[in-house]
């Protein structure tokens, strides 16, 4: 069970903040905690509730998720109630906690209200990332996860590649599905994000979504995509050019390419965050072409497409063994095209390892 | 232009409300203010600006849209900054606005305080509900987009089931993927939720995820689903059987079926919300099957597949004409199976009119 370990680290987190108990309402947070994946729960984890005894431990949902509920979290006690968060809160009240830590980067000012209406002697403390912090370091249940969905990603490219799939006269639209088609082939649950596919002009919008345009000789065709396994989520994209590429196509592609490999480079436990997205920039802004990188470097990734840590200029802290990241560099000329080239990575004690293994050489289809 | 109505409306709410301008952050609200479609934004509309000045309402994102921002809405003036809600409050209170209503079911108590960082002499007040007031009435733009999706969804069960799609032998997961394939064809951008298809006692599990099951014959297969066209969700359920029904079965499914078409004849404008649960329900309880239909009667369906209004029986409020509604009754008997029927509707001055087209007999496969 790969759950309770969570709940177990969570309760130290909770004792160092001096609170009785975390009220975790953020749905990917009830999952990571519990593997629930109805679309209606709160959690509450007691501090002094231990792997052995979590009875205080609750988790609430409602009647659709009764039978779910049950199957996906045999060990913890469960209210069933339409309105989880308030009952969790009446719970946890009823329970003795003094001191109730709530997401607060999560629960809406409304939603704040409400809690506050039945609370009674329990104070409600700002606790915005206490799940969010265990969260950013994988472990081995979740690595195999990212693993598989990037994997998926990986064999669907290579697919649609041998089977001729991305060529001159098929449409981004056309590309797109058939792609996410080759995911799911591939023990896909689904497409991780909205696939992203842009041929010609449209490749120098960063987050273009695929039209009925059609691919044309000369373009660059820019994939970015993932797929999901188990809630997680694998990232990549890459930027093939369909016949000779021109001289400027070369340059770019070897610009972002160089750049990228830069960024992967820096990646290592204990780096700053902005280092990377330095290491990477850098590279793009001594060719002179620092403006047309109009973007951070990577974000993590996990059971959210986007979730912390940001590669960015303006990010702060240190990379950590364990952190699925993505490093995505990306050169945009309006009107003409653009390049990104972009892998999902782990964080190792030296170095990082690769998630995403298709080449990242101009492949001139 | 779609759009520019949707503002005016909404600035006669806020004169209404004594509020100089909205601060709109839901990104769902924000494309249905402007048509912008990127996943960072923010809107101010001020109130007295008009159709034909609109000097002072801004459409606020980042770099990575400013060339789809400037496709999607180019009779906006357009802030560029990565922090779109203070810097839309920031411009808000430049431009005298002193009192600001925000999204305070949709902002979070974090956001909110670094909203009251930058505001200023400007007062931030509660107002959740002025867009969502606007989206629960449809307009002709909608309703079209919404007509699509329910077609794209008929065509592609009538094509499943004409195809021999829905057999014993087949995974649920294989019919999700082949019904999901066929909305695409008839023109959808994807599924508007994730599919469910649920074969024999899973059909029981009212919000069942398609699995490796194998359809046997003597099944109930359950499939809820829905289209998404130019971001408006269908969804509709239908529930078919696999050889020649048992008793059990044939009462189950009539009783829903009469459930069903009791909730439908309810609709109506001015009609009282819980009154359409109560009349489709009563049916069911009358059976004496009251504890096995255990969630709400429908819910609203546009923009997100589940909003406003809720149809169930603790819902306050009435229905008007423009609303579009869903009308899903279930019985779920644990271990054995479970029947669902649901359509999409539009309610007009005097009953409704039905979008999801699919017949509503026991189809026997």
């Amino acid at each position: 069970m790969a759950h309770a370990p969570r709940r177990a680290a969570l309760r130290e987190l909770l004792r160092a903040a001096d609170l009785d108990a975390a009220l975790v309402t953020d749905l990917v947070n009830v999952r990571y905690l519990t593997g629930f994946t109805g679309s209606n729960a709160a959690v509450v984890v007691h501090a002094d509730d231990s792997e052995d005894d979590e009875s205080r431990t609750r988790l609430v949902t409602d009647g659709r998720y009764t039978t779910q509920s049950a199957e996906q979290v045999p060990e913890l006690p469960r209210v069933i109630e339409r309105a989880c968060a308030p009952a969790a809160v009446k719970a946890a009240t009823e329970d003795g906690v003094r001191r109730l830590g709530f997401e607060s980067a999560h629960v809406t000012v409304d939603a704040h209200t409400g809690l506050l209406d039945v609370s009674g002697e329990c104070e409600l403390v700002r606790a915005p990332d206490l799940v969010q912090t265990l969260r950013v370091v994988k472990d081995q249940d979740e690595l195999a996860s990212l693993r598989q969905a990037c994997a998926a990603a990986d064999a669907a490219l290579a697919d649609l590649i041998a089977a001729g799939g991305v060529r001159a006269g098929r449409t981004e639209r056309e590309v797109s599905d058939d792609l996410e088609r080759r995911m799911r082939e591939h023990g896909a649950d689904g497409p991780s994000f909205e696939t992203i596919v842009a041929a010609g002009a449209n490749s120098a919008v960063p987050h273009h979504r695929p039209t009925g345009a059609v691919l044309r000789t000369g373009d660059f065709v820019k994939m970015d995509f993932g797929a999901l396994c188990d809630g997680y989520h694998s990232d990549m994209t890459r930027t093939v050019v369909l016949g000779e590429p021109a001289g400027w196509q070369r340059e770019v592609y070897d610009l972002v390419a160089a750049s990228q490999a830069a960024g992967r480079a820096a990646l290592g436990a204990d780096v700053e965050l902005a280092s990377v997205d330095a290491a990477s920039r850098d590279v793009i802004k001594a060719a002179g072409r620092g403006e047309e990188f109009c973007h951070g470097l990577g974000h993590g990734v996990g059971l959210q497409i986007h979730e912390a840590p940001a590669l960015a200029a303006t990010a702060v802290g240190r990379l950590a063994a364990g952190m699925t990241v993505t490093v995505e560099p990306g050169v945009y000329l309006a009107g003409r095209g653009g390049v990104r080239i972009e892998d999902t990575l782990v964080v190792g004690p030296h170095g990082a390892e690769l998630l995403t293994m298709t080449g990242r050489e101009l492949l001139v289809l």
